[in-house]
């Protein structure tokens, strides 16, 4: 199980060192599947799709009956619940729509930004285990909040070349205009080059396994990306009031989804930390996915024993950790103190799992650290700024002598000489 | 020189292939580059700024006495000029500060977003012929007015080891923290993995050639970048209203950057495609930075002829230009049309150059087509946001169901006891 530890050892420096960009390289792999279906469209994808997914498809495109079939598959009461996590999604994000602004001044000046979404945006949605609704309703709904007009959605099929029925159904209820069962490397290709059947995107957001990641970081600049997602991770800072039963049941909530994923406690109080070491084992032994948690705890699990929550703040700051819970007595008094993280959940009664599907923020989040410099998937991921400038005549000669002095200095002459045409002119 | 086409010939799509992503592959020169100075640190970085810029440095850092040298020899005049740019573009940039947002309800429920500054921020300041000084204000200064605490910029030394003054002045102006001699791909390795004396960054910013582009898309994700910049671009769309001289010197201002620039013309106008012909002639044959100017304009400029401003805008759309000039009698008219274009320039007394120095709107734009998703780099390039949630007990009662629910149709019972725990108990 996890050993206790203090902040004063090794652990923290370890943890630190826990960093993006470190992972398997497989870009020989997928540089050529990117070349292959650049160069063949729909024919590299049917191959790759019968040779990765082992699915012999005629058509891409989920049809209408495919959808019709996989809402009869769904309980009413299941479709309410993806109708609700909907509204309190939208509700939050909502909140985030930028509005461009301008200013005007006396000389004639004005000049401003404006916002415009972006009009194609493609989604992946892993398929295996892995195949959450939930990631659906994420992605997708910010963008449809932005304005974006068209928005695809690709999936890896099963062998029967069949998408889960909850994944289709989220798509429904988000609004996905399309959908194409393809995925990995492949799909992301054609995503970004666009095929017979697939229309090529202006952004491309979703997680994925390795090869996803890969393809989205050799794509981008041709097409814009989301953050590179890693393995999920979640640090809960808590002192003597938590209760060690829900910090366990925390923690496996976070191992549960990766072998790589990493559940970190770090606590002011040491028979804390003790019952909680106690209660993983406890609850580890009842847990469906027991093997995945029991993994992932083994191998990035840590209890660490801060001498207060000043330095329980410290430490977290630089782990810049996903999901920040700080399951203590006055979590609100904290906050101002967080300077890296993804998402912070405040408080005994706000466990991870609530922004997970429901309560309204993304649950898109910066991993690995990254939370020092990415931020959680929003509105703004679907829109671009334009900027603009116009200068009245009497503007344009107020600042020419100071525009071509700069140009001069810059050794630019063809600049100074577009204000000067100008300047000189009586027009 | 040009030759005059119209909207129907091939020129459309031959605009629309200059797509972004397809330059030259040195990502193995680069891989081999990253891994040396992420090894070796500062050893590796005098090997290479001895190998690829013939300079022996003994230390990076540029000192306080190479300011003061630097700014003896500029003028006061000029000194004047970057103080006033930095206003306006202080003035432009302080409007997209955007604040956090928090929501609360009666259930109980808390939940907002934060938004914070990055810690420490590299700028890339190329050297050579491409050294501009109003590449370091547009890039510092947005990064100032978020509240980034430690910018630090690296520029390539000449062989003598020495940073043009104007380039040291400018940082200075801008309040660049520290500057060190260290370009190319070995600079941008430096700032992701930081070595002995040049501090690892959360984000990269800043124009390069193919070695720094490539080395940014490499480090993306184990630190943030800008965008990948391509050559320069623009596009002017003119109507029978607007000065021959006027649009050539425009066009011109563009082709001198780079042979690779790309400067297009679309007029409704036949008279004026004529006689702008006639004037790039004249205006080239007197402009110092001709051979590049030149051949920039035979390799990608172009003028087009439309049949009207409707169909000019529709082949700015698909074109998306960095730069958009709308030289007609009613530019404002046209802006809600434009849906893609980095910056936007109306009116005949507005020409592009404005904009690069002076104006306020940023000058670093997307470039090659990019304007369909990315952003003029702004202030919000500075921030990563941060959110959270607080649930009362009574709230996480009211949902508990649902999300469990959610949870186990998600396969995820770790997650779905992670809220049970909760519900059971009595705390």
């Amino acid at each position: 199980m996890i050993n206790i530890r203090t902040t004063k050892e090794e652990t923290m420096e370890q943890l630190i060192k826990r960093q993006a960009g470190e992972s398997q390289d497989v870009s020989v792999v997928v540089a050529d599947v990117l070349k292959q279906v650049k160069a063949r469209g729909d024919e590299a994808l049917k191959e790759y799709t019968k040779k990765f997914d082992h699915a012999d498809l005629t058509t891409f495109k989920v049809s209408a009956a495919e959808f019709d079939e996989a809402l009869a598959e769904i309980t009413p009461e299941f479709l309410a619940i993806l109708e609700q996590a909907k509204q309190n999604i939208t509700n939050f994000h909502e909140k985030q729509v930028q509005r461009g602004f301008v200013s005007t001044n006396e000389q004639g000046i004005v000049m401003g930004q404006r916002v415009l979404p972006l009009e194609t945006v493609g989604v992946y949605v892993p398929g295996g285990t892995a195949a959450y609704p939930s990631t659906v309703l994420m992605d997708v709904l910010p963008a449809k909040i932005a304005g974006v007009s068209q928005i695809v959605m690709i999936t890896p099929p099963n062998k029967e070349g069949k998408i889960p029925a909850a994944i289709l159904a989220a798509a429904k209820v988000a609004g996905v205009d399309a959908i194409y069962k393809v995925g990995g490397a492949q799909g992301v290709a054609a995503l970004a080059y666009g095929t017979e059947t697939i229309p090529r995107v202006d952004k491309i957001v979703g997680p994925g396994n390795i090869y996803v990641a890969t393809a989205k970081r050799m794509v981008y600049g041709l097409v814009d990306i989301d953050m590179i997602a890693g393995p999920s991770d979640i640090l809960i800072v808590a002192d003597e009031t938590a209760q060690p039963k829900w910090l366990a049941a925390d923690l496996l909530a976070q191992a549960e989804h990766d072998t790589l994923a990493q559940a970190v406690l770090v606590t002011t109080s040491e028979a804390i930390a003790k019952e909680v070491q106690a209660e993983l084992r406890q609850q580890l032994a009842v847990l469906p996915r027991r093997e995945i948690a029991q993994a992932s705890i083994e191998n990035n699990g840590k209890i660490i024993v801060a001498q207060s929550l000043e330095e329980a703040l410290t430490l977290a700051n630089r782990i810049a950790p996903e999901h920040l819970e700080l399951c203590v007595a006055e979590p609100f008094a904290l906050l101002g103190k967080v300077k890296h993280a993804g998402s912070v959940f405040l408080g005994h009664h706000t466990p991870e799992v609530l922004g997970d599907y429901f309560a309204g923020p993304n649950h898109t989040l910066p991993t690995e650290g990254t939370a020092r410099f990415y931020s959680p998937l929003s509105v703004d991921d679907f829109i671009k700024k334009s900027s603009y400038l116009y200068y009245s005549k009497e503007a344009l000669q107020a600042s020419a002598d100071q525009v071509i002095a700069f140009a001069e200095m810059e050794g630019l002459d063809g600049h100074a000489r577009s204000m000067a045409v100008r300047k000189e002119s009586k027009q």
